[in-house]
């Protein structure tokens, strides 16, 4: 698992040998199976995780039971709750596998002496927040401008690879559109 | 107006006097007159942007002409298209006046060598990219799973001040609702 995650920081082309190392041996491997939680809604975020291989789902759950995907994280990404873990405050969303998942967990002392140790993986990790943010821009506009036929042809073109891993109610909790409303957009795709 | 984005930055209590002058005598004054635009969708953002007075929206334009609005930035904030401003690519983005505002304008280059320079200044825009981070998931969240009725709430009670300072049609393309939508939730809400 650990040879997996050096072989993707080596191909960011930006950090020595050495510093990958000091940063993989800090790093605690974890299997999840599918719904497995890596943190719940009320808990504190304490890591930093790195999917290795799998998928996990960022979402929150309504009172009334209704499920709202935020974010799909597959292999080679990172992910965690932002607030929770920079502010040290319960999490508002929960993280569980969609499927079974091999990951990599940093306690967040950890994950800071690093970052104040290699400055070029401080530069790396700057480089992913700032993309984030401007996907969920780009998520936001998509999420207050489009139609829900857009919405998920918009999910199609941007997440190929996630249509045969995903059951229908997730995609539909992502693009905040009802499964009977998606239901009816793949069939009349398919009609035509 | 220099002097009240000094006082600004003194209130954060992590910056030297000394720091504080340098990040400011690079900033170049601007004032905008209302609807003028800092940015419009296809430029390239050159500059970050501090509102020392006014309000300034971030949006998109359909090719219908519908109006989406990702972002108001009040007082004392900082705006910019990000994803623009770090690639130098064209923006998805305009950004412009919704009342008469000033505004204080970095050159990329010079705000750059101020981060470089000034490792607390790093410091405090690494948090508020972070909050920002965090807010635009809630945001999602919020578009994602309330009705037009909790959204409009969730508006008055994140922005009560900005009521007053917006047109309605600006309040729902925000809200990602229409405006004969949210014209009849305040006229619910004033009859009961």
């Amino acid at each position: 698992m650990l040879s997996e995650f050096e072989k993707h920081l080596s191909a960011q082309d930006c950090l020595t040998n050495e510093a990958i190392r000091q940063i993989s041996s800090l790093a605690i491997p974890s299997t999840l199976r599918r719904n497995q939680f890596v943190l719940r809604a009320g808990e504190i975020c304490r890591h930093k995780i790195f999917i290795v291989k799998g998928l996990l789902r960022t979402f929150n759950t309504t009172v009334e039971g209704n499920e709202h995907i935020l974010q799909f994280s597959p292999e080679l990404t990172w992910t965690l709750d932002v607030e929770s873990y920079d502010r040290q405050v319960p999490s508002h969303f929960s993280i569980a596998a969609v499927e079974p998942s091999d990951i990599l967990l940093w306690h967040r002392a950890d994950f800071n002496r690093l970052l104040a140790e290699i400055p070029a993986f401080k530069q790396l990790v700057d480089q992913i927040i700032v993309r984030n943010v401007y996907r969920s821009r780009q998520r936001m506009l998509t999420i207050l401008s489009a139609t829900p036929e857009e919405k998920y042809a918009d999910f199609i073109q941007t997440h190929p690879d996630f249509l045969s891993r995903l059951p229908l109610r997730m995609i539909a909790a992502y693009l905040g559109i009802s499964l009977k409303t998606l239901t009816r957009i793949r069939h009349a795709q398919l009609q035509r």
